[in-house]
């Protein structure tokens, strides 16, 4: 038989656009647009959003009014949201603002790792037991996921093993992560790469395993999304109009898009609560926003199928 | 277990860039070029090419030099020339220029058969009968191909049953056709669609079964792909640059891009044959001689991973 069997019913894409998306744009989206953004992104059903950001303003200044959209994401009922910390400096401001989860991003490329976070992969590992031990302190619940990136390889340092992204896997959840991801950042996966890799990852991580981010550099985002779905993963980043991608990877360009995503899992009859022309109509306000930056998807320029309703 | 051990080891692209393509665009390439395209893709590895079409040349001036072109592919060694007929009239012609296979296309969608062909769909199905007691008087060895298109629904008529594809197909073997495919004319299709009405179609077609084609309208051109590469099929129409789509079907746009397609299967360590670079530089030439008109893909602008090499 086949592994469609294992394919998940239900799936949740993880908005990651504020973040991935925002950081890698010249354009300064203003706080009262992200706002509106998260607002209607919840209005279309979104429940998990990627806020931004606790880097230094000033290496990233996009994302600098971090603190006030994870203020506003927090007053949304129904949101969860999530922060990128890089380290325990970033996290003890997540845990202040109450966030529901953050990411800290490792990479499994020790070259990407050193020109990314200025730290090895083992470094982040050990900042990632500090910051278990500094939310147990805290008393928040936010949760701390171990994001390994360039885990499919990497435009510094070329090929990537497998052994060494599942013992970054390993020890983050034996520091203390309560969820871990794998992030292909610079669009380097295949659909057998992924089953490969995320058979192996869920293996080890269990219940804890918690998303997969596909870039769609080469074009492969979807095709590898359904590689990880046929695993039962059912938890995927993704960012409206796929605008994203990696400052010091050079080349990876574009997230899976969001409202491609949604159509796709919909389509095979994936829940997800998305109302995809909601989140269409989001992206028209999105691209006026950012309008210069390369915008990425599909739906957007043909429409939903004349049996999209009937097929939902 | 997962359905992966059904991917099959060796797969084939069918260029339909000088039919399908072409034939969407309203710059008029010259038979010079044509030929240079032929030449060049023969060159990087294409072994099966639709060249061309036997369609009135008032109607399709693009292709009007389909005789000539056809007649230049057959001299190209190891290459496999198909060519596009719309009825007895052209599939005579197809027979007098010696092609390695003529596709009829059949369309599962009485509405766009109608707007398409000026005929129900049972009226093509007698056409193959009369095409293949042609092509049997004549002692050529063309092959023919039933192609069902709309096969996953439709812009004008919206759903097609399956199990009016599956008739359809069967009928087109019973009339005589040496081979049946299935295409998402319209980009309605994903890859759960495709795992169903692709699983049901071999069992009827089994050997006969020849080619997958998929519009990337909505982005889920390689993920469909994926979906019957998972079946076992192996052979898939694909375009260079993405040119394509259907005169007839209103918002279909775009077949899934022969570039992307083979990095996708060399990933994926599957066997093409094809030389990606080589294929890329094809592409270049080409967008320069459609300049102006819409392309696709993602690989050209990527450029292949640092890793390719040692994963191929």
């Amino acid at each position: 038989m086949t592994s469609n069997n294992r394919i998940p019913r239900q799936a949740v894409i993880r908005e990651v656009g504020l973040r991935d998306g925002l950081q890698s744009i010249a354009t300064v989206v203003s706080t009262a647009h992200k706002c509106e953004w998260l607002r209607a992104a919840v209005d279309a059903g979104q429940t998990e959003i990627e806020v931004g950001s606790f880097v230094p303003p000033r290496l990233m200044p996009q994302l600098a009014d971090t603190p006030e959209v994870l203020a506003f994401a927090k007053t949304l009922p129904g949101l969860f949201a999530s922060v990128l910390v890089p380290n325990l400096r970033g996290a003890e401001r997540a845990l202040e603002g109450n966030a529901d989860l953050m990411i800290l991003p490792l990479s499994a490329s020790h070259a990407h790792s050193l020109a990314n976070l200025r730290k090895t992969p083992d470094e982040v590992v050990a900042e990632l037991g500090r910051i278990r031990a500094a939310r147990d302190a805290s008393g928040r619940k936010t949760l701390i996921e171990g994001g390994v990136g360039t885990a499919f390889g990497c435009t510094i340092q070329g090929r990537v093993e497998e052994d060494e992204v599942l013992r970054l896997m390993q020890a983050l959840l034996d520091a203390g992560a309560d969820r871990v991801s794998l992030a292909d950042t610079v669009g380097y996966a295949d659909p057998s790469s992924v089953a490969r890799l995320f058979e192996k990852a869920l293996k080890i991580a269990g219940d804890r395993f918690w998303c997969g981010h596909f870039h769609d550099t080469r074009g492969l985002a979807l095709v590898n999304v359904h590689a990880a779905l046929q695993l039962g993963v059912y938890r995927f980043d993704a960012s409206l109009a796929g605008i994203g991608g990696c400052p010091h990877a050079p080349g990876a360009s574009g997230n899976a898009s969001t409202e491609d995503l949604a159509f796709m899992l919909a389509a095979m009859g994936i829940e997800t609560g998305l109302d995809i022309p909601a989140l269409l109509a989001l992206r028209a306000r999105v691209a006026k926003w950012i309008e210069g930056e390369p915008t990425h998807g599909a739906l957007w320029r043909a429409g939903l199928p004349r049996t999209f309703a009937a097929a939902a």
